[in-house]
């Protein structure tokens, strides 16, 4: 067993990256490849872990994979696509998928069906075949989250929360960051509101995006171009509670910049 | 010694908070505070190691950090927080330091002196004195931060980067998340524009925003109302560099949403 402390007392957190995982094909169960590749690298999961795993090997189990050479761009994609300086296969299936464009100058932001803001509306070529397919984001990737969740309590007799990450831009910074898109098995954020601080201040607007800063610590280990799709974090102390990532978009009315 | 593999072979990459730090008064020295409260808990600072710090202790140092009742506020102050559901002299100060208002609705919005893009200009009572006394963020955090790696270097011998920390809101998604505001040591970003993924397929638009993830996962350990303003990010291995936090602004010209 690689790993070392089942009680930390240091209180530190780790992000562990598993690192065996083959290139997923649609139907393959997640639940069953993270679990093997788990196991070939000798790190137990542990109650108390947190999995989380790049949208990209979800969307490829679930069929999510398109492609470029059987999509033809339309005139505002092929113009689009000009000035972005993309390809247009990839603006058509953005403007295809997209709820609504949210910006369309030097590159295109649209709002996803689910509600996210992000870049070509999450389409995306790279680590996934060589550029011939896209990947779209899944359809509804709190439902996968849950149904892998829902998969680990049976395989492994433990609450396993389960996060689906992406990459996404950011409005006022340079860098993509990863952010939680699926949730399942926690809640997405801590609520301090109401509660005091150690000088005795009540608090008020406080509320930490608990899943996308969780989000965030796998990217470090996952990188961006090399093969982990999937992080353990141990040593997280997460309540309990359930949550899904919907919940962490800003409802459009309370949202300034959309 | 509490810590327990310098050589890190299964690729995790830890957050271990330090968490004996007292009360910090204008004039500390944050390095020296930080490296007895280390020792005391008996962690070691190794080559290798990040240093995160929470902005509030740097501001409270360099004496960013003023009474609320030597604060009047203005009319248009008065308006805001009365819409706005605040204290009209965090609304005061946000103004006085604000570079320039970006929004002004249910909540303030400004681009400060360093061209960070947040709430109430980064001004702030929370975990300070129980609602008495605001700070304010400091004046120029990548020359703290660079001060304070300076200063590791020469009592440690090491070379330990450093992040001063803020936590944001962000445009779309609700909770905020830490971000780096100060740098010294390390590249902010990981450029992968240009280089291939596994698949042979070249990476056009790929920049990890490095720092900000750091920070988000320091974020996990230090809490948002307890007194852990420093964490040791152990066992990730950025390439050396010199960055600053100022990179990671995006240009005004190339932002959709200032």
């Amino acid at each position: 067993m690689k790993s070392r402390l089942a009680v930390n007392a240091l209180g530190e957190v780790c992000a562990i990256p598993v690192r065996a995982i083959p290139d997923v094909k649609p139907g393959d169960s997640i639940t069953d490849v993270v679990l093997a590749a788990i196991a070939a690298e000798n790190i137990a999961l542990h109650a108390g872990d947190i999995l989380v795993l790049k949208h990209k090997i979800i969307s490829k189990a679930e069929g999510r994979i398109i492609r470029l050479d059987t999509v033809t761009p339309s005139r505002k994609a092929l113009a689009t696509a000009r000035r972005n300086n993309t390809d247009p296969r990839i603006i058509e299936l953005a403007l295809r998928e997209a709820k609504r464009v949210v910006r369309n100058e030097h590159v295109l932001i649209t709002e996803t069906r689910h509600g996210f803001v992000c870049a070509n509306n999450g389409v995306d070529v790279s680590n996934v075949d060589g550029g011939r397919s896209a990947v779209m984001l899944p359809l509804d990737p709190d439902a996968s989250a849950l149904r892998i969740h829902r998969a680990l309590k049976k395989k492994t007799k433990s609450h396993i929360p389960v996060i689906i990450a992406d990459s996404f831009g950011r409005a006022w910074r340079e860098g993509l960051c990863d952010v939680a898109i699926g949730v399942a098995g926690m809640p997405v954020t801590l609520d301090y509101r109401g509660r005091r601080d150690d000088y005795g201040y009540r608090l008020h607007a406080t509320e930490e995006a608990l899943a996308d800063e969780l989000a965030a610590m796998a990217g470090l280990v996952s990188g961006k171009s090399a093969r982990v799709p999937a992080c353990i974090i141990r040593g997280y102390a997460y309540r309990r509670g359930t949550g899904n990532a919907r919940r962490l978009i800003r409802a459009a009315k309370r949202d300034l910049f959309r």
